[in-house]
């Protein structure tokens, strides 16, 4: 039995959530609403300490952190290679945009929509011109990096196929942004 | 043929060093002065565009990000299992830990040094310390949950036996941290 914590609010909850659909696994869905403070009540607590989504529970052992959850499950269940392929340098790719993303594509793309959207919501006071700047500049910089290190010329960011990078990526930058154009987008949604 | 481009002063560079020599990995050593803007150097440039250390070129195979690398290392050459096991879920806790630290352990350990010594040391202007308190009380929080959600009462982070999660660990938080005693100590340094 697999339990999967989410709030479809949550950029990494999503990539999971495409996940766990285009490979047609079998779930209990549980959805988490941050807006209502599920996260922190003592009932998920139980299940992730750090009160924070996406989370699993598979038979006992509880996962979290997405990274960790896409690549457990795409070792776990019978899934196409190309998600997080076998070949080890194409996997060691994988690996890379994926520890890379934390402190770039997510903490960027999360750095800009707290500063435009959240904190004008939570404060009632309009934007900061020279934060969102720097958001903004920041990001773009990011997107530049993500483009000349990982997608180059080719129509997904670790090669020819759609990985479990792509996944995160798509979620993180939207569609919303200026990012590269995601070709995630014709896999599902 | 395998060249490792590091500068020791670089906790994840640290982390590599440790792994590599513990298992005996013969490899052409590229040190990279980040002090003497050597990172930043057109050739450097060619290895790694985003001007970082680590960074591994395996017979033409060039990846860096110091997570990716542990990894590909641990499957690459013949190592103890223990480093970064087969076991299904034990290798899902390295993972989760490995993707956790991004934005806790290494964020805040080093937002701390930067706080207490880079800054001051830029700028010739003494430590704020309401930055530094927040600092000092940021690793601590994390520290905590480093303790709760995988130490817990275990002789390593993920369990009975040290792993590349211990290894990032213990050049992130350092013996001159409040950081529970990092048991890679005995290992090597
Ligand atoms: N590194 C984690 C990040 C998890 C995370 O930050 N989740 C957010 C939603 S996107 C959350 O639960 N926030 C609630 C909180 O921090 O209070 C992952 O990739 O799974
Ligand atoms: N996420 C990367 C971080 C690499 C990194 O930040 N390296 C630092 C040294 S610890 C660096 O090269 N800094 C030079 C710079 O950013 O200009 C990893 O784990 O390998």
């Amino acid at each position: 039995m697999l339990t999967y914590y989410y709030d479809i609010m949550s950029q990494p909850s999503r990539a999971i959530f495409q996940f766990l659909k285009a490979n047609n696994i079998v779930y209990k869905d549980h959805p988490v609403a941050i807006r209502k403070g599920e996260h922190k009540s003592d009932w998920f607590l139980k299940i992730n300490p750090m009160g924070k989504v996406p989370a699993i529970n598979n038979n006992g052992f509880i996962l979290t952190e997405s990274v960790a959850i896409l690549k457990y499950l795409a070792m776990r269940y019978v899934v196409p290679d190309h998600w997080y392929p076998s070949d080890l340098q194409q996997r060691a790719r994988v690996d890379e945009y994926m520890a890379w993303q934390h402190m770039n594509t997510r903490f960027n793309a999360a750095g800009l929509f707290w500063e435009e959207v959240m904190i004008p919501q939570m404060t009632g006071k309009p934007v900061d011109k020279t934060t969102l700047d720097k958001a903004v500049s920041q990001l773009d910089n990011t997107l530049d990096m993500l483009q000349t290190m990982f997608l180059k010329d080719q129509p997904f960011l670790c090669g020819d196929n759609i990985t479990i990078a792509d996944l995160l990526a798509k979620h993180d930058v939207g569609p919303q942004t200026r990012a590269p154009c995601m070709p995630t987008e014709n896999v599902l949604w």
